[in-house]
């Protein structure tokens, strides 16, 4: 496994290879990797001949309010669990390889973009679009690995893709989770015990209300929505920030739900902001 | 000669060449061609083994007070006059094609887009640097030929290739002129007889200021915009909407003039808005 730090050099490699007429795949992260990104990994080197992993803690995608100074930086255990997975290059930029003297080129998202995440935190997938863009064009990947986890930033992505004709395949893995449920994060790391505790209940919001969509005859998107949050209430889970059925594609809530369809839910515990979706497919 | 107009169509017959390992050129037009463009497929010619000329009329790089609607339209004429160079692919998609319903992500292009042409134009490279991206995509071109006579857009071209880390070459071809100076543009079939030699001062503005520069120890940028606007006043061009001596790179202003130095000219003629610019490069 190759550790690089220089885009010219991650370039000068990847066009050797390239040329020998295999297949690249990469999967960005921020580090702090947890098996979420790991399944991604597993998947990109299922798909393709070479993996990049990527870390590089995106400073456009955060707020100025938001965690971007304390977000957890571990790079050499990153290092150790990408080794003992298909990895072969692990690609650490510095800001500046990224963003260098004069940069002022932005992905203007697409709509997709605005809603839930896009409302509570308004730059951040002009960030994440921008960067993933930069990423993939400098490896000139065949494929990109996503994580449904963030289910929002791969509809976004997807769309980003589709709208600026890009050549690569953007494949969505789906999220790995603790045996109690709580869907991986980097984030998770923040919660005290009991936050722990207290936040296993998204899961099982997220469960009951797929649970009510799959045996009802007829649920409304607003019924849904109560489920969800009357859960996350017996959970002691307050703070919620979105709990709602959309379309997969559109992300628009829908009233009267209609597979295939996707449970959004955001919601704080203690201090620390979690994330977490359930994906109902036509033939769930 | 092939012309296609679906994306489908296009990307898959570049892929089988792509495969054998020969280089795709791509020269971005929006017909109504002349010199100008056919030096521009000659370069590409020169540089690639296969020339796509793309014709697209772009709606998102016309503001509603512009000429989308009357925008000269010679589809039969452009195709003859490219059939008489070496030109592989016209391509010459419909609007849904490039802009397909749900359509919404853009470039958010870089600094360099704002001052000038953005000023009187403040959308255009949005619509500009969002067209060229997805042609240079959907082609997934090696080169991309540019004409110098829209200097600002070659520029934010330029840079945001380099920003989006994106792998196409960009070159950019000299300006070809009419006998009398006149830079070819689709936009001189607009202009009166009368008009038409008026537009001739816009060279001869730009050549003053050339040897006034080339010739003297000390000159300053406002006295280099003293030049011009004399000059343009002579030829009765009176509506001059900017006439600066600027950086090549940033566009910014020179207080006092240094080498290399670009002379960005834009005047009305009659109703007719016409660009012309001078690239004084460091050995001059």
């Amino acid at each position: 496994m190759q550790v690089i730090s220089r885009v010219a050099e991650l370039t000068e490699l990847l066009d050797t290879f390239r040329r020998s007429g295999r297949r690249i795949g990469v999967v960005p992260t921020m580090g702090a990797l947890h098996e979420g990104h790991l399944s991604l990994v597993d998947r990109a080197a299922e798909l393709t001949d070479l993996v990049v992993a990527t870390i590089f803690v995106n400073p456009t995608q955060f707020a100025p309010t938001e965690d971007l100074a304390t977000y957890p930086r571990t790079f050499a255990e990153d290092c150790t669990m990408l080794e003992k997975r298909r990895v072969d290059i692990v690609f650490c930029p510095q800001d500046t390889e990224i963003y260098p003297p004069g940069f002022s080129t932005f992905v203007e998202p697409p709509e997709v973009a605005r809603s839930w995440e896009g409302r509570s935190r308004p730059t951040h997938f002009r960030g994440v679009a921008t960067v993933v863009l930069k990423l993939l064009n400098m490896t000139r990947a065949d494929v990109g690995v996503f994580g449904q986890k963030d289910f929002q930033q791969a509809t976004v992505i997807r769309r980003m893709m589709f709208d600026l004709n890009h050549p690569c395949e953007i494949v969505v893995a789906p999220i790995v989770r603790e045996a109690d449920g709580l869907a991986m994060s980097s984030r998770n790391r923040y919660l005290s015990p009991e936050e722990r505790i207290k936040a296993a209940g998204i899961r099982r919001s997220l469960l009951k209300a797929r649970r009510a969509i799959t045996t009802t005859a007829s649920i409304t998107g607003t019924e849904v929505t109560k489920i969800i949050r009357d859960e996350l209430l017996i959970s002691q889970i307050g703070e919620i920030d979105y709990a709602v059925a959309v379309d997969p594609d559109t992300l628009e809530p829908q009233t009267k739900i209609q597979l295939p369809v996707v449970l959004l839910v955001a919601a704080r515990v203690g201090s620390t902001r979690l994330i977490d979706n359930e994906w109902i497919k036509a033939d769930a």
